[in-house]
């Protein structure tokens, strides 16, 4: 049978999502427990991979196993065998149809900014920093010229491999609470690094260095050179994929609610 | 000349606020960067000393030297050279009648709590664990319970060093935000533990396996046996103390507002 789960982790203790002979990965965790509590090696397909220090509230893996367990006893099960900064929230049997990555319409990503003359200390790991004041109008502006279909080549890492650098990116909001700046995007799918690089622009735009159609001229340059440079992972957060309601899978997580 | 200095850190890498030989302490760290500083051996004196995994968003401390730094200066250099779970949120020269501890009239602290049937993991380390949703009503009245002068006995750790368990609790706050409690205590002074030994209290009784009265059964019998277990220190905040606007110290950070 095919079983779908839901994941949260605290991305700073783990050499990012993938496997490594390292083994400091959040799969090989995840993997790991997995194959304990089903007594024979779990293999998982995730939805959306992850830098080392980027954090996910939910990401949607999928795996195939003769063990029969409840979905209850999945999420509790791994959860005994899983360390303390990696949950599984839910679980789910699904469809052999169902496939955790190719299913996925939308991704959905949230950057928690602080905006502080002083470093972060409590939030550090958890937010990223800005020194000086932004202006939010501008960064919004800024943010609305980048919605649609686009070739973001110049907001992609040089190590990635995705086949096509055409995005849908289909909403940026920015919303503030007191000096924490929260960014929200989602799009079709995103290229490595894509919004981390995203974010050098927004900011240097917010702080008035850059106007806000710069971004324009950085998107249809197609080539790094020239972006803002990457921001820190710190403040990235994977809130999760969006799939069809066919699928009847959860969409959030109580954890959101806590964030910076 | 006498500075005063706010202090916030990430309670989670040290054995608390205070001193010791082996040097993991966040006075340790501090005193060590502004003896670094000021090329001059500096002690410290703080308003509420914090225990293992408890947070600070505004510490309070002073102390005296005969080097000569202009506010800002002593920011930036003492950040410098503190770890980055550490920050000196602001600098002040004060008369030589102030006193951190001597002169505060309250200190505030508070408890983040996450209702889930999942333990946290983006927020571990961060926020208390409740796994059974919790009666807010039934946690405000009894809290009500303990407002105002009370010899509060019962939920004083055995090594409290406190002269007198007698308090004068100002104010006990619950607010939600999603799956988060956040608790808002304030008093004149709080005695070791007495804050997560409240939580054990207020926890049982939200979850219904106390009534609200019964924590007034568990203050009058002046006695921590009858009370709930200690509750973990990874969701409580010390939010600072108050002094006379006098002094005209901050009386809170930007940090705040990023809380789970």
């Amino acid at each position: 049978m095919r079983v779908a789960l839901g994941i949260s982790y605290d991305g700073r203790g783990y050499h990012g999502w993938q496997s490594q002979l390292s083994g400091h990965t959040v799969q090989d965790r995840l993997e790991s427990a997995l194959s304990q509590l089903a007594d024979q090696p779990i293999s998982t397909v995730c939805a959306g991979r992850t830098d080392t220090g980027v954090h996910a509230l939910m990401q949607v893996v999928h795996f195939d196993t003769t063990a029969l367990r409840r979905d209850v006893s999945w999420v509790r099960g791994a959860n005994a065998h899983l360390p303390r900064d990696i949950s599984v929230e839910w679980a789910q049997q699904v469809p052999e149809a169902f496939h955790s990555r190719a299913n996925a319409l939308t991704r959905r990503y949230a950057y928690s900014l602080y905006v502080s003359p002083v470093r972060p200390s409590v939030h550090n790991g958890r937010v990223g920093w800005a020194m000086y004041a932004l202006d939010i109008e501008r960064m919004r502006a800024a943010a609305a010229l980048l919605i649609g279909q686009h070739d973001f080549s110049s907001f992609r890492a040089a190590q990635c491999q995705a086949l096509s650098a055409v995005k849908d990116m289909r909403s940026i909001t920015i919303a503030q609470r007191g000096a924490f700046l929260r960014f929200e995007f989602e799009a079709n799918a995103f290229l490595h690094h894509m919004i981390r690089n995203i974010m050098g622009c927004l900011v240097a735009i917010g702080q008035g260095k850059q106007a806000p159609h710069w971004i324009s001229d950085v998107l249809h340059a197609r080539q790094r050179r020239g972006a803002a440079p990457t921001f820190a992972p710190d403040g990235l957060y994977f809130l999760g994929p969006r799939y069809d309601s066919r699928w009847g899978l959860p969409e959030r997580t109580a954890a959101y609610d806590g964030l910076p």
